[in-house]
């Protein structure tokens, strides 16, 4: 591996590097990285720009076949993504190779998408020459590509979330070229997937500018993609400060732009009366479980329980506490993460607002996060916001309530969440009911009987939900409704066939559906 | 009429007053208005938080229906409303009966598209219980409102763009309870829609805070709208600067929230060789008739119309110079369009880039705003970026080009529109072929051998496009698809059947369009 980024199908390098880090070992990893210059950005968004017609003018057919080519060839590069992933991520090798193929497998899902075409909007309003007091014409509309996205590589999903990650996979099938700022937390990750991308736009013929890596340290670099006028969106997942600078950023351009930040979220899990008595010590042991997974560090961690005070509650708390305190402490991601955990663990068993309950095993080694978890109650909970704020790991409050209806200021006091959870037996469905639109108003998910942490990837999930969970609680970040975050609509009016686009001429040559004067039509 | 607003079904009195204005007689018209304090603001906001989960929560057809009661007490109000317009904006009758039409035929077609049910979204993945290494779960998505929403009334259409105009049409639909600030250039007319929706309200039992009208003449009590903390959209057509300002105050909010600006556009129309050839004057006489209806205050005007040099061109500009000549003013819609109208083309007169082809006809009254034509090459035009600023009213400039490649270069140059007219002939279909992609990139409707003024409302319409026609290009403030701009998803996870909303329950009670496992099922 040589270290350069790429602009276009071009290799590059420059003399200023950095270097990824292995955080279980507390040393630097070889190669060293170009950083990229604002020059390199300004060539890639120029290049993207170039390539902009000739790849959202591809049929979704070729689209599909370019993401499958993507998908096969992260697929070949086997063991070894995983080996360089696991060293510049702390994460295991189990939970990589599964991610490699959540990666592979998403890409795949949004070629299936592409090919089944609704994305596309087809509609027509056929027209009324004799409508009085005047005609209507020939109205077709359909959605087109939004224009270069960039993309920013996500520290905690080295491959689902970062170079060819869900931002990337929807963007790319709406047909928009991607400029990717790499997360500098796993550059050589980066690059190996970055090559599987460029050697995709190669074999499948498409310009080189429909996908470029820049990579550096520094936040400036990803200022300047983000004001770039050729770009027109932004994927982002990473902190609530991050997202928040970019929203700034895009909307201070002359031409302000949509951004889609997936930023924070606590998600909270409530445990109802029924459920909590009839197995509160299984659910104190999975709520652990799914807490401490991957070092905690999932944007679906869930960082508070809420329960009704009792000798139930009591129950699932001594179990939760047991359980965690045999937690082994794990690597975490980064440097910067794992001091941020330390800071916000530590301001917790600081506050006199909250208990800490246990933390868990402690352990030798570099970079290791030790599991914690803290008590308050309902009061003390909504008279103080920081304990509302995420801590980023394996760290989570349980918060006695006095009854359902302080359940419903807790919810009512919350920020936007991308999930919350309900454990429920059927005797607690009375009870569950009057919270699910207070919910819904909330969060992007709501999920029973499960655990927040895993995400499907599919066609009815929502990785989304209402400020600050994301920037845009119209869009979800994955699955295949993710790809209309880089879609907009466009009518065409009276256009003769010969002008028209073929996925809107009248003999419908790309077989897409299509909604006319109402009625959906299958090809 | 006794000049109060309404916040829910009370109507309200205040001290301070503002009045209408007739801008063809140039005096204010009783009653005086209350001007509504930042207290009514909260107040109606804090109503329409509060009938947001009942409201949202109606059935797709009780929604309907009073969608339709709002239509049939529009349409009861009939002489009086288009009176009042008349007197309020100095549009001619004829203009005010057919825009009560569209407005009442707007909220009828709102009331189809709901029990069509697609703008729901409802999308089933089944479970995989047997699902390697892990089960799927079971995922079902609906799309919900967002929350209440400001609507901001515009001066230009009092009846369709207003009080009960697209915006609020589309934002009930949606589910959305709606504050609407009223267009201080129509306060009667504003004040009479307001009952309208106010008594359906009533009608169908609905809590009296799905709609709040307010009324005054400053910013300051937008801005006071826009910021309150519990509404989740914008809706808003106007000036550039009006829109801009309200996207600033909505991203700095603790929680930004999205805002539909409709704002400004020059709408090119592009005359190609052989259409211009065979019936130039034709098409001259059209264009000043589009340019000049409604003394040019529609948001489509022909702003600018690009030829290439020659004598085809030069007698289409003497066609036209002769037509605008006879153009009769007519009374603009307020004193302060007027007067920018009147700075505009002054400014326009005293450019050197441009020279004056024509002025309309003088005539004796208040607030006339006299047509106006320029005329210059595509070098100068590229040169002086304030030629392709929107001047609000009858005022438009030719821009000969030297050949197709210099057009290309001036649409490239553009700002975001939202239309583009192409006047062809099947001799010009190859010369235009190369200019679609790049107007789609640009506009947000593309339309030939008509006139950009004519927007239809319908279901694959689209009124919108690329900054700064409006803020946000993924969306259209006018037709069915309006009432995406005020949904956002919702997931919901292995939920009983007991605690699903009846849109995703399995039994389908509101026999909604299914997509299940990427198959759409009509119900």
């Amino acid at each position: 591996m040589d270290g350069h980024f790429l602009i276009g199908a071009r290799a590059v390098a420059r003399d200023a590097t950095f270097s990824g880090y292995d955080p279980s070992r507390g040393e630097q990893i070889a190669p060293a990285f170009s950083i990229s210059t604002a020059e390199d950005v300004a060539e890639a968004c120029r290049l993207a720009a170039e390539a902009f017609d000739a790849f959202r003018d591809t049929d979704p057919d070729q689209r599909a076949r370019f993401l499958e080519t993507i998908a096969d060839n992260i697929d070949a590069l086997g063991d070894a993504l995983v080996a360089r992933a696991m060293q510049e991520s702390g994460l295991p090798q189990a939970r990589l190779t599964g991610e490699r193929g959540r990666t592979s497998g998403q890409l795949r899902l949004f070629a299936t998408h592409l090919r089944r075409g609704d994305w596309a909007g087809v509609t027509f309003d056929t027209p009324l020459p004799d409508r009085a007091p005047l005609p209507r014409g020939d109205l077709r509309q359909r959605r087109i590509a939004i224009g270069p996205v960039a993309v920013f590589g996500a520290s905690n999903f080295p491959l689902a979330f970062s170079v060819a990650g869900g931002d990337t996979a929807s963007a790319l099938a709406a047909g928009c070229p991607v400029v990717v700022k790499g997360h500098p937390a796993h550059p050589g990750t980066t690059r190996m997937v970055a090559d599987a991308i460029r050697d995709a736009v190669a074999a499948c013929g498409l310009p080189e500018g429909v996908f470029s890596l820049v990579q550096g340290p520094a936040n400036e670099l990803g200022a300047v993609l983000v004001t770039d006028p050729r770009i027109k969106a932004v994927g982002f997942t990473g902190s609530r400060g991050g997202g928040l600078a970019l929203m700034k950023l895009a909307g201070e351009r002359p031409e302000p732009i949509p951004v889609y930040a997936e930023m924070s979220s606590i998600n909270p899990v409530i445990l109802f009366p029924q459920a909590l008595a009839a197995r509160g010590e299984a659910l104190a042991k999975a709520y652990v479980g799914s807490l401490t997974m991957g070092a905690g560090q999932f944007c679906t961690n869930p960082g508070i329980v809420i329960g009704i005070a009792g000798p139930d509650l009591d129950r699932f708390v001594a179990t939760a506490t047991q359980a965690l305190e045999q937690a082994q402490p794990q690597v975490m991601l980064t440097k910067g993460i794992h001091a941020a955990y330390d800071n916000g663990v530590s301001a917790l068993e600081a506050n006199p607002s909250v208990e800490t309950l246990a933390r868990g095993a402690e352990g030798t080694g570099c970079t290791l996060g030790r599991a914690a978890l803290f008590i308050t109650d309902a009061d003390r909970f909504l008279a103080d916001p920081s304990l509302a704020h995420e801590v980023f790991g394996a760290s989570s409050v349980v918060i006695r309530a006095k009854d359902m209806a302080q359940i419903a200021a807790l919810i009512e006091g919350l920020e936007g969440q991308l999930t919350a959870t309900l454990q429920i037996d059927e005797g607690d469905y009375e009870t569950a009911a009057p919270l699910v639109p207070l919910l819904e108003r909330k969060v992007g998910r709501i999920l029973a009987n499960g655990w927040p942490t895993g995400v499907e990837v599919s066609t009815a999930i929502v990785h989304g939900g209402p400020f600050p969970a994301t920037s845009d609680p119209r869009s979800t970040s994955v699955g295949t409704a993710a790809i209309e975050r880089f879609l907009r609509p466009v009518c065409y009016q009276d256009l003769p066939d010969a002008l028209l686009p073929k996925a809107v001429r009248s003999a419908n040559p790309l077989n897409l559906p299509r909604r006319i004067d109402g009625t959906l039509e299958v090809a």
